[in-house]
């Protein structure tokens, strides 16, 4: 038997890292770290104390090498891996999650004159203070008719990389002038970790308007959006991209030394969390859903040709596994709408129950709502407490829940929730399926799945397809990233040559599969069609009623 | 100084009958007594054990006559007042609240032979086994193009006075052979006190068809709704009805020796609870809308000409005080949705801060929700928890909230639940007005205003008119009947020549008014549109998804 091999995979997440090390036989995770980021998420105030104003979210890069060197070095000794055995590294990061540097790579963060501007500083997707940069993006590009209107289903949105680019153009020109690299944190860890700006596909193409073949918008696009924006591609972007799997190079020997690793050792290309998640949950053909489900739902499904699908987060080809499209949607609350009808909507009763059945009040409630069969409540939901991502792509369209009663429970309203999220899911679907792309399963990770039944139960009956859950399902994103690791290597050196093969390998899901009961969706359906019905009433303009709303509150709390 | 008289009022309710002594000069009252029902409502079985079908709900007369006989006396002894110093005596009743009798009076319940069926008993409004009787006789009266329909804003009630008598013949028809009469309890317990069968024109007017001058529909109508019914006025109901105020008959020897009143003591002819309480809230002219608010709202106002508005309750000359048309509307449900929402959508933390402040939990729900503007919470609601009477007289409309965020709080749904049913108000005054029957200003008596500051005073808000309080909110039908009852005594003989005057002395309102505050009633006007857009697409059939909901519903639990 040969000697084993093992491949790390490093998962950089909003407040910590996690690196693991998986056998690249099997897939089998043989130790994990997460080492927490010591600054968090900035959304108050900068390290050195100057406050920020609402809606910015920050990090300090430093946070992100120090995962490197206290995470691979304690997975290697809990593994009881020697250097020459591991294969290779792959990352993943947050996205969009951009960051100013100089041609040495250096965060302008990191250099005492910028320290106190917020603006030298990574903003990750929780950054949200860039939306007017969004609104004029969007102008723009429908004006000019730009194809990234239609890769983005009809949106770019403020969490992306020319928001926040243009952001700091407009709030600080400093910065701006001072950047020489504007660029993911993504690309910037790997160049740290192998010394070579090689910036990957995914993320440009997901946030960044990048299109295989094509590139950048034109010059005109951008200097439309800002004169001086111009020659931002070739000034500070950058026009080169590789894809995912590739070698980005070998680990530096400063790296090797700090982490114990060998010098050399293959790096991979970046990615993006959600985006790696996909083949480690064995998707690597057309057919099958991948659903990262936690407080909000990444949906991603590939297919053979290019399609406009409404409301898409993204259309990129390569862009999650190489020679298909990779199609992005998702919904913008799932777990967050839980939490809040478990923070606000609870009564008296619920938690009476639990105490006398002495369980959480959570498993009273979902005792309760499982006993229900399908439009037995007489309530029916739309699931945009946090606006709709796809495929309405409106941040300002709010939640709606009909049918109640004088006899209607908590526990009913519960179940409503479940599942006019799962409906949310399926208009996805159908979207996904008007253009000719094949959604005929689901697979399912995140935080949701593990602890929740009877959500995914409904998922299966309102959606009609078997659902699968990955093996591991809340460090997929990891094993993706040390699936890379394993294809940067390649075969030749103890890895895979391609992710097909690292999946078919290293990728499972659990036995379990949730199926649709056929007397729960034909029942579904019903809701469905009033659902759709009430979806376009409220979300296309018939009565634009919640934005109505909406507006009258900024107005009153203004 | 002459000699203070007294006019007993005698409120029969749906649990116990209430009697108020009133000093006939001022209206003060002088002393009360409420006497529970024995047997209260009888709503699983009938007091001999045999168990009754799920929506009925009866009494036992006997409990009437005891509220008479111990209430009385407890009265005249609490207040002091000799018996020669009662000027007369008034009553009112819940409505519709038909009974089966022989010739004598007596209700077939009392009789041994039909102790044991439950259609012997009285039907009280809760009653609401007759729906299939209602839906007929909605079908035959708008095929007919009969006059009731108009009057009852297009739908006669499950709950009124044929209905039940038509569930008596489709399912006891021995019952319907045995019976001399069938009339109202209000016109029953007169009979009882004065030995005179006279009957109420409100109760017949507002219940049972009938129409001043021209009195219940044709042999033809009922012979089309059933054959055996054709002569049923005639058999069973009668045609003679006596308006409100007239002196019925005097006090019978039995019964004055009974209560320790004077033998000949005159008793008003009998009348609705909720009418009567409208010229005790001071309002016998048009302009003023009486709400009796409580689980549900119950609004009454004058006008001069015949008008047909939408979704009345009914509309009756003379049915509130003679030569003017009262006009009645309602909601189903006022009080009972802030009940609901006090059981299944209070929270842990509203409980926590109660707890904190040492204040019952309602009001620190209550401090939170009136520390916000309208519209500050981004909320909106339809009020149709247990559907909507007027104006759209449709059961199975359900409630909705639209609106809902992730920072949604429960105070901000409670307040949406107030303002919704205060919305609904509002519409039911843009139906009066409509038809140019003007409402300036309202006057609130019953349960909900005197523990509700802030629901009067969005009330106000969202109406845009001044509300004032009846002096004494929880027995104003106790006011009125007695106040009746010195009509019927006559100034002659130490009463009043009219209710006109008897309300200009006896009837008072509170020094409190809650006036609209403009700045709010401006933010109101602006959400009362959204409420109208949204209760004519639930309501006026664009979008049946309510009732479709409501079908399902009924499949899934049958």
């Amino acid at each position: 038997m040969p000697k084993e091999k093992f491949a790390l995979g490093i998962d950089f997440g909003t407040e910590s890292g996690r690196v693991v090390a998986i056998r690249v036989r099997d897939g089998e995770e043989i130790a994990a770290a997460v080492v927490p980021y010591p600054d968090g998420v900035l959304d108050e105030k900068l390290p050195g104390g100057s406050k920020l104003e609402p809606d910015w979210a920050l990090q300090n890069p430093r946070d992100y090498l120090l995962v490197v060197e206290k995470g691979v070095p304690k997975v290697l000794k809990a593994a009881r891996i020697k250097p020459e055995d591991v294969v290779g590294i792959g990352t993943d990061f947050t996205a969009s999650s951009p960051l100013p540097a100089k041609s040495d790579g250096t965060p302008l963060c990191c250099l005492p004159q910028y320290r106190k501007q917020p603006h030298a500083w990574v903003k990750i997707w929780k950054h949200h203070a860039a939306q007017p940069e969004a609104n004029r993006i969007n102008e723009v590009g429908r004006a000019r008719n730009e194809e990234f209107i239609r890769i983005y289903g009809g949106k770019y949105s403020s969490e992306w990389f020319f928001s926040k680019l243009l952001q700091v153009l407009d709030e600080a020109p400093e910065i701006y002038d001072a950047t020489d690299k504007f660029m993911e944190g993504a690309d910037w860890i790997v160049w740290q970790l192998t010394g070579q700006e090689r910036r990957n596909t995914c993320t440009a193409g997901y946030k960044a308007m990048w299109v295989k073949g094509q590139g950048f918008p034109s010059r005109e696009f951008f200097r439309a959006l800002h004169p001086r924006m111009e020659n931002v591609i070739e000034e500070k972007v950058g026009n080169a991209y590789y894809a995912l799997g590739e070698k980005a190079g070998g680990l530096t020997p400063f790296w090797a030394k700090k982490t114990g690793l060998q010098a050399g050792t293959p790096v991979s290309i970046g990615n993006v969390d959600a985006h790696v998640a996909v083949p480690a949950c064995t998707v690597t053909q057309p057919g099958s859903l991948v659903m990262i489900m936690g407080t909000s739902i990444c949906h991603m499904v590939l297919g053979t040709e290019k399609r406009m699908v409404e409301g898409m987060c993204g259309t990129v080809e390569d862009g999650i596994v190489p020679g298909l499209w990779g199609f992005e949607a998702g919904q913008s609350a799932v777990g967050d709408i839980f939490a809040w009808f478990f923070e606000h909507g609870v009564p008296d009763y619920i938690h009476r129950e639990a105490r006398k059945l002495k369980i959480p009040h959570l498993a009273a409630l979902e005792k309760r709502a499982a006993a229900l069969k399908p439009g037995e409540s007489g309530l029916l939901a739309l699931d945009w407490w946090n606006g709709n991502r796809s495929i309405l792509v409106d941040v300002d369209l709010t939640g709606m829940l009909v049918g109640l009663t004088l006899a209607t429970r908590a526990e009913e309203i519960y179940r409503a929730l479940i599942e006019a999220t799962a409906f949310g899911t399926r208009q996805i679907i159908e979207a996904f399926e008007s253009k000719g792309i094949r959604v005929e399963h689901l697979v399912a990770c995140g935080g949701l799945p593990e602890k929740n039944q009877l959500l995914m139960q409904i998922y299966a009956d309102v959606t009609g397809r078997d659902i699968k859950l990955a093996e591991r399902l809340q460090t997929c994103s990891a094993l993706g990233s040390a699936m890379h690791g394993a294809v940067a290597a390649g075969r030749a050196a103890g890895g895979y040559d391609s992710i097909f093969e690292a999946a078919e390998h290293m990728a499972h899901v659990q036995k379990l599969t949730y199926r649709p009961r056929p007397e729960h969706h034909e029942v579904d359906n019903r809701l469905f069609q009033e659902y759709q019905t009430l979806h376009d009433y409220f979300g296309r303009g018939t009565n634009d009623v919640m934005k109505r709303l909406k507006g009258l509150k900024h107005e009153q709390t203004a």
